[in-house]
């Protein structure tokens, strides 16, 4: 385990990823903002969304699907919507500035959404529904990714992962914070599996022909060259475990994030020239923000969201089990852990870092 | 086949239901709209949710968990928002009180949602988010339901089958409309499989010490007897294949329908007297609209959904299937055929709702 990872701090690390970010030509607050929400991933243990995608970002903002100082522009805007081109900005700028659109109307107004299109990845969605907890609001998060999933009787990879995140306060219980794709697993996970060289569990992937595939590595290569073959949504092959209930979430995702915004959806979201030459790319999301108090008295609500989560939790386990979580439980208490203790950085990811660090022309202190 | 069903006409099928309600106090417009939700399910082959469960509403209705004339009240209401009270309505009466207000909240105000509570069973969540679509809105249907759903690692039915329907239009195309339960597979589908002395797929359900099931006759049992185990949510079991995200969603719903309703929730939506005597019952819902011109020109919006559509209908097929499906086709596919050419009732139903007939004393005709 000691060789495998390399223990660092939060805040140490933020500032290291700030540093790429600006010298990139990322102002200095869209830096911090960008490196928070990577930071926050690996700190909740979603370590695919962490750092380890700087080099992405990287690479986005030198050949141009990311724009380091883009001109986003409100398009059309009432007092409870909005419609927010990102002009190709960093996914956490855009989505940053989505959420908090929507936060504002939500104040005001009671109810806040914001549609956003020509963004980019934006990290963890939880980040942006977790905005709304300190101002008392239901967050809702959503986005479009790039098309690693297979419709149900489907061959093609034809949308993303598509995550829902929500978020709700409780009063002295953790807020129930739901971040989850619609696939059945991730391409972080098949990635897992091909380096220990492991076979897939049923249902997590098809072929080039679109039959149950459980080799990581055939179905990895089939989804960078779009061979045939991909993720299957949530609930697996077929419909006999509800796989065309996945299907149907990414899809709902989808057109909230990329129809409802006019951005691109499915395998549309990173257009290229005829020459194959990468052009800024058209991810979209969705965000909302919904006050409690007009339904009914916040300190109900969250009593009430006290009293079902006791009552589940002490709910009586599975044979073999000791736990019941709550949603986000896990990520808090990691969170906790590793802001004492360190993050655990693959030893891989670090010295991606470290080599980051030297082609950008930053000091590397982690 | 032919035998075992009994073809019926949408028309005369309502009218039948509809004399059955009246016959028990409800009135006549109210005593129409739960008739035309229960056969709407029968319409788009979703039969556990039709005629078959008129005893079901005829019981409640006798026992008082179901109250024919309700006094329904708006507790707290803003431009945007109200909260409902269903004063133990059909479930379909609150129903269609509370997606009526919702829509015509967001053609007045650009959003609607209204939160139901106190009332019970209100037939396919479907029904109620396709209301939106003739005003071109965004439609959302909610609901949480009796307790037949383990909590990932848990042992305990703790939630419903808690569905999820939202209705998206398009063009020319049909429109989205994604109506689902958060469970692997319903109650009905256990019960088809106990009939057939099936076993159940893995990852379904679970037994009394929370281990994994195939037995569906016992599954129903101990559900019914609440002795341990029950139907695992959309993922299946423990985390392998994302049991957690269903287990996320089912809860995610019942917040909704239950917390912010302040309604019952979890396996608290049937109250009864410390003696065993049932009484009103607690069920909550949520409903939503959204108009989708706030975001971007409607008829763009509908061009787009169309081509998404087309897009993934036409993509390349997995090996074997000849078909990608959009959700809803398949039951406007068989609406358009039942209407033309009768519902095959099961026999059994066919039975039952004359055996009803006879109990109540109304004119049975089917």
């Amino acid at each position: 385990m000691s060789e495998e990872f390399r223990m660092v701090w939060a805040e140490p690390l933020t500032a290291f990823c700030q540093r790429v970010f600006e010298k990139m030509g990322v102002p200095s607050q869209d830096a911090r903002t960008t490196s928070e929400v990577l930071v926050m991933a690996d700190l909740r243990g979603i370590d695919s969304h962490g750092v380890a995608r700087l080099r992405r970002y990287y690479t986005g903002l030198k050949n141009g699907v990311m724009v380091p100082k883009p001109e986003m522009k409100v398009v059309h805007e009432s007092p409870l919507t909005a419609l927010l081109d990102g002009g190709a900005a960093l996914g956490q700028v855009a989505g940053l500035k989505g959420m908090t659109m929507a936060i504002e109307k939500a104040m005001t107004s009671g109810v806040g959404f914001v549609s956003v299109r020509n963004s980019n990845h934006y990290g963890i969605a939880g980040y942006y529904s977790l905005l709304a907890l300190k101002h008392d609001l239901i967050g809702i998060s959503l986005t479009n990714s790039d098309a690693y999933v297979v419709a149900t009787f489907g061959r093609e990879v034809m949308l993303g992962t598509n995550p829902i995140s929500v978020t709700i306060p409780a009063k002295e219980e953790r807020p129930f914070v739901l971040d989850m794709s619609t696939a059945v697993a991730t391409l972080g996970k098949m990635e897992v599996y091909s380096r220990m060289a492991k076979r897939l569990p049923p249902g997590w992937a098809t072929d080039e022909k679109g039959r149950s595939c459980d080799d990581p590595a055939r179905v990895l290569a089939n989804i960078r060259s779009r061979a045939g073959g991909g993720i299957l949504p949530l609930g697996g092959e077929g419909e006999e475990f509800g796989g065309h209930k996945g299907y149907g979430l990414d899809l709902l995702v989808d057109i909230l994030s990329g129809v409802l915004s006019g951005s691109g959806n499915t395998n549309l979201l990173y257009p290229k020239t005829p020459e194959g030459k990468p052009l800024p790319s058209r991810v979209g999301h969705f965000f909302g923000a919904l006050r409690i108090d007009l339904f009914r008295p916040l300190e109900e609500f969250k009593r009430d969201m006290d009293d079902l989560i006791r009552r589940l939790k002490e709910s009586a386990k599975a044979e073999g089990q000791e736990r019941i979580y709550i949603h986000g439980e896990k990520e808090f208490e990691l969170e906790e852990k590793y802001r004492k203790g360190g993050i655990p950085l693959y030893f891989k990811v670090y010295e991606d870092l470290k080599a980051i660090a030297g082609e950008v022309g930053v000091h590397f202190d982690l």
